[in-house]
C-alpha cells in the first residue's frame, strides 16, 4: 500500500514524540525537586519560558504578538481574513506546580500547527496558539488575569496595578521582563476558543475514560463563619450548657457534607480551614474560624446549597446559644460551554475510538473567560490520582497523545 | 432576750465579713489585672501568700507545720490526741486565676478555727487547717502534688526533682522560698477531710441551689487522634472520592456531643483541640488532630464512652478511606467520697435551710487524693456563670457565708 505524500485530514495525527519533547524542554524552566516546577507569573522562570515557547512559534512561521498585558499570540493565517480559531491556556504555574497544567494546553497547540505545517494543510480560518499571563493567580491575585482582561472581563490599568505577594506590581514586572507589549487588548475577536487541559481531578482515571468534554466551570462560593461561643470548663459544664464554637464548626463541616451527597453529582462541598480558639484538650472551644466551599454547575442549584447551608447554620446557632458571622471570600457563577462545542470534542473523541465523557470543570480556566464571547471548549485528559497542583501531577504520554489529536480534529473542524 | 456568753452549737456561725476580709488580703498578693490573681506555686507571691496565711494560723493560735513537700498545717488541738478532722485546699492559681479557687477552702478552715475560738468551743477530736502545694500544676505537673505526697500517692523525692516550666525544681524553689520543712510526709493520718471549693461549673447557679455536696471527681479520659487522608482539589474530587482528614475530625467532633447525650447526666465529652493541614479553603484536608476530653463519675460507664467512640471512629475512618492514630493523653479513674460524708454536708446544709444538690466534680482537687485514705468530703458554693481559672471568677458573700457555715458544722459533727 502507499502512503500519501500529503495525509488526508482522516489520517492526520500529532507527533506525540515531538510534543513530549517540548513539554520535557519547558519543564526544565524552573524545575523544582520531584518533577515539578515552580515559574510564578512575571517571574525569572516565566521569562525564559515565555522567551522558549516564542522561540518555537517563530520556528513554526507563526506571526507573534504579545499585548499590554504580557498575553503571546502566535497566528497562522488561514486561506480567508477571518477570526482565528484559537487554542490556549497558560504557562506560568504555582510554587509547586506539575509540568502539564497549563503547559498542555500550549504546547499541544503548536503540535497542531506543526502537524499542519507537516502535511502541508491550510485551514480556511486563521488558527491562533497563544499562552495567557497569570493563569494562576500565585503571584498576583486574581487568577486568569492575562485571558481576563483579554476577553474584556477585567480592567487593564487596574491590572497592572495590582501588586504581588512580594510587593511588584504586574507592570512594573512585565516591563523587566520584556513583555510589556504593544498589541491592543480587548480588540481581540476568537471564532472560537479551545483549551486542552489535564483534569486536576480523579473522575476520568477513576471510572476509565481517555478525554472529558468540558460542559463548563462550576459557579464557587467561598463562604467564611466566625462561631464565638463560650470558653469553660470542659469537666464542669454540663452537656446542655455548652455554647461550644467548635461543636457548630463540626456540625457545619458534617452537615456541608451531608447537604452535598443528598443533592447529588454536580454539588461538592469542603470545609477546608477550621480553627479553634483557644484550642486546648479540656477547654470548651470559646471561637471558632471555618471555610465552607461550595461548587455547582447550576446557578440555582448553587443558590439552593448555599440557602440551605445557611438556615442549617442559624438554626443550629440558636439551639447552641452561639453567634456566626459570616462573609463571602469569593463568588463566581458557573460558566456554560457552547453545546456545539461540548459536542464537537464528545464526537471527535468518538470518532477516533476514545472513551469520552462530559464533565465540569471544578478549577478555573482561561477558557471560561473566552466563553461569554465566543464559542468554547476544553478537552479534559487524565490526572493520576486526581493530583494537581503537586509536583506530582502526571498524565501518560498516550492520554497526553490522544488528547492532542483531539485537539488537533477539533481545531480542524472549527478552521475548515 | 438575753444573748448567751457562749453560743450554743446550733447557733454557732463563721464571721463573712472576717472571712470576706481575709480573702480580699489574700487576693492582693499577686494580684493582677480585672480582680483576678497570678500566683503560680513555690513563686514569690506564693511566698508572700504563704507567710501571711502562716501569721493568721499563729495569731489563731494553730500549731503550725511544715513538711517536706512544703504543704502547711495549721493543727487546733481536741479533747482527745485522735487524728485531726481536717479542712484544706489550696493558695497557688493559675497565671490568670481568680480570688476564690482554693484559696476559700483555706480561708474559711481558719475561719472554722476563729468561730470555735470566740465561742471557747473546744472539740473532742483535733481540727487541722492546711494548704497543699502546687494544686493547679500551672508551674509544675502534675498537679494536686503537695496532697498527693501528703496520703502517698506520689513519691517526695521524684516530686522535689521535678523541673517547671521556667526550668527551676519544686526542690530548689521550696528551699529558695523557705518553705521546704522538716514534718515527715505520707505519715499523717487524718479522721476526715472536708474541702470547701468554688464550683468552677456552671450548674448550682443554673439550677438555683446554694450548696453541692460533691460525690466525687469524674474519671478522666484525654485521647489524641490523628487522622490521615489524601488533600485534594476542593472543586475538582467528586464526594465519593474523597479521603477527607477534616470531616472525619467533624465527625468525631459531633458523635462526641451526641454520645454524651445519648449516655445522659454524667456524661460529659469535649473536642477542645482541632488543627487541620494544609489548613485552606479550597484543599481537602489532608491531615488532622483533634483531643476528645470524656469523664463520668462510674470507671464503667467511662470505658464504654471510650469503647463506642473508638468503634465509631474505625467504622468511619474505613468507610472514608482515612488512617486514624489514637494515643491516651491522661486517664484517671473516677475518686468516689464517702456516702456518709456525702449525706453529712447535704444533711447538714438541709438543716440550715440551704438549698443543696449532689453532683460530681468535673476538676480535680486535693480531696481526691484523702479519699481513698479517710472518710472525704467536698463542699460546693456556686461560681458565677461557671467561670472558672479566670479573673472573672466570682462568688458571692452571702454564698461564700453559706458554705463556710455548712463547713463549720460538718467540722464539728466529725470533731464531735
Amino acid at each position: 500500500m502507499s502512503v500519501p505524500a500529503k495525509t488526508s485530514v482522516e489520517h492526520l495525527r500529532v507527533d506525540a514524540d515531538r510534543l513530549l519533547a517540548r513539554l520535557d524542554a519547558l519543564a526544565e524552566i524552573g524545575a523544582i525537586e520531584g518533577n515539578g516546577v515552580c515559574r510564578l507569573a512575571l517571574s525569572d522562570e516565566d521569562r525564559l519560558a515565555r522567551d522558549q515557547v516564542v522561540a518555537w512559534m517563530r520556528d513554526l512561521g507563526l506571526d507573534v504578538s504579545i499585548d499590554r498585558i504580557g498575553n503571546v499570540l502566535g497566528l497562522r493565517p488561514g486561506r480567508e481574513d477571518l477570526p482565528p480559531v484559537t487554542v490556549g491556556s497558560h504557562i506560568d504555574t504555582v510554587a509547586t506546580g506539575g509540568r502539564f497544567d497549563g503547559s498542555l494546553g500550549v504546547l499541544a497547540g503548536l503540535e497542531v500547527v506543526a502537524a499542519l505545517n507537516d502535511a502541508g494543510m491550510a485551514t480556511r480560518k486563521p488558527i491562533a496558539v497563544g499562552f495567557f499571563t497569570n493563569e494562576e493567580g500565585a503571584r498576583f491575585a486574581p487568577d486568569m488575569m492575562g485571558s481576563g482582561v483579554h476577553q474584556g472581563a477585567m480592567d487593564l490599568g487596574h491590572m497592572l496595578a495590582t501588586t504581588g505577594i512580594d510587593g511588584a506590581t504586574v507592570g512594573q514586572e512585565l516591563e523587566r521582563i520584556g513583555y510589556a507589549g504593544d498589541a491592543p487588548v480587548g480588540s481581540f475577536r476568537a471564532d472560537s476558543y479551545i483549551e486542552l487541559h489535564v483534569e486536576q481531578g480523579p473522575l476520568l482515571e477513576h471510572e476509565g475514560y481517555d478525554i472529558g468534554s468540558v460542559t463548563g466551570v462550576q459557579g464557587i462560593s467561598w463562604q467564611e463563619f466566625r462561631i464565638s461561643g463560650t470558653s469553660n470548663h470542659a469537666g464542669t459544664t454540663p452537656m446542655h450548657l455548652r455554647q461550644d464554637a467548635g461543636y457548630l464548626a463540626a456540625a457545619i463541616t458534617t452537615e456541608a457534607r451531608r447537604l452535598a451527597l443528598e443533592m447529588g453529582e454536580g454539588q461538592v462541598a469542603t470545609v477546608g480551614v477550621t480553627r479553634l480558639i483557644p484550642n486546648l484538650v479540656n477547654v470548651i472551644p470559646q471561637q471558632a474560624l471555618l471555610t465552607v466551599d461550595l461548587r455547582n454547575m447550576e446557578e440555582q442549584r448553587l443558590q439552593q446549597a448555599e440557602q440551605r447551608l445557611s438556615e442549617f447554620i442559624e438554626q443550629m446557632a440558636e439551639a447552641e446559644g452561639v453567634t456566626v458571622d459570616q462573609r463571602s471570600l469569593a463568588r463566581f457563577q458557573p460558566v456554560n460551554f457552547d453545546p456545539e462545542m461540548v459536542a464537537l470534542v464528545e464526537n471527535t473523541a468518538n470518532q477516533m475510538g476514545l472513551k469520552v465523557r462530559r464533565l465540569p470543570s471544578g478549577a478555573g480556566h482561561d477558557a471560561q473567560m473566552f466563553a461569554p464571547n465566543c464559542p468554547t471548549a476544553m478537552i479534559f485528559v487524565p490526572s493520576r490520582g486526581g493530583i494537581s497542583h503537586n509536583v506530582a501531577e502526571y498524565t501518560a504520554p498516550q492520554q497526553i497523545e490522544a488528547g492532542a489529536n483531539v485537539l488537533l480534529r477539533a481545531v480542524l473542524q472549527r478552521a475548515g
